[in-house]
């Protein structure tokens, strides 16, 4: 796979048809649903159970969502979907970055907020980034 | 709201534009999710609960769906979705049509099949029965 | 209804099942879904035509979302989706927030800012700023 | 890639997390949702366009679905979506199954009927079959 090179994690997806909305690009929500299954992937990768965590009382939260969108996906593109993590206190931002794979043209970047819940309430966010300490130094 | 009449229930649902695909008409898999969303809303109608069921061991699992489509749905159209149960043994067949609401035009039509595991073994399905009697004579 | 109130326009929808997560609460991508259908909702409702504006050439396009996730909502609940809009030159903002129909207690809030293209290039939007003038003062 | 083989095309999917409902499983709707992007993939892969079937008037319709539901998938699950494609008058029938790939258990299997409309008026069908001789013998 081409590779766009500076995140600690890349993948590669393909758009499905029924993501397209009535314009013929991909409707603005499914960004989402990419970025999404692209962290699940790298905490998967990492080693990191959602499942295990869960069963400690311990649940990541998305917080907040900054995306810009600059160029459309449409029918039959692929995407190298790119994620970076860093710490803000008890605050978790992915940068996650979309580009079309076949020039490297940016398709979308956000800024994503995680913070992590004990039992419902607020933590510090240590145990998380335990989990992800080779991604925070 | 109007009424096709001589189903179990009826509920009047929107459209909404980000179901639409390419064409300007509903994404076919979109019907399923009416379906659904019906079913469960006749359900809490009938005073039944999923949850209640699934801490028992119960799980009503869909085992088959035929759908045929007549007329598509498109932007800005509400819909009367409609439903009727009956029993064959273990199989709960719900009968799901779906009406365009201006004009009352069908616009699908489906028989859903659902048995009932528990603890992931099929049953006869006589706990479900019991709980939607009323609508099983 | 019950509503709001110090917004443009507020529209009341339900959860559907099939957009809860494995979590039990409605996905983060499905709240732009919701946010999307509400701002379609409000320019059917002030009379602008999405078709009647693409066959002058002229398309909205979404630029940038930022969304605060506060409250998940949950199977069952309704939601109250109020819209504000404003424009920063070439730059409409809608004002987006969520509030559980129940106990109006705020589920997420968004700033969402479209642009307006002409044969896909930039325009200072005084045709869109024209079709909402009455929101615009 | 590993395949099932004896089908007219075979391609291999991944689960995304968000396709999972309450219940952990892929919801029932998201696999007309995997069978259609085959669809469309299979069509690209046999050299048909269906933008150039639009413009000149003539368009695939889905006209009826039978699927049957055997294994869920669940997640981190990978899927082999095969398709095989025949004729029956106006009818063109696709069998569509799906496998999970780690096993070759079988998910779901279907029937999916299409018919052709150019102008908006049932056809024979003889310029889809063409597109497709060879898969039609």
């Amino acid at each position: 796979m081409d590779t766009i090179g500076g995140y600690d994690f890349e993948m590669l997806m393909s758009v499905r048809d029924y993501e397209l909305d009535v314009q013929g690009i991909v409707n603005n929500a499914n960004y989402l649903h990419y970025m999404e299954h692209t962290r699940h992937a790298f905490c998967r990768d990492a080693g990191f159970s959602f499942d295990a965590m869960h069963s400690r009382g311990i649940d990541p939260v998305l917080r907040k969502v900054e995306i810009e969108y600059l160029t459309p996906l449409v029918s039959g593109d692929d995407m190298i979907s790119c994620l970076s993590m860093r710490r803000e206190g008890p605050r978790f931002i992915f940068r996650q970055d979309i580009y079309r794979a076949v020039d490297k043209e940016p398709v979308c970047r956000a800024n994503i907020t995680v913070v992590c819940l004990e039992n419902g309430r607020l933590t510090r966010g240590d145990i998380l980034a335990e989990a992800f300490e080779k991604y925070l130094k």
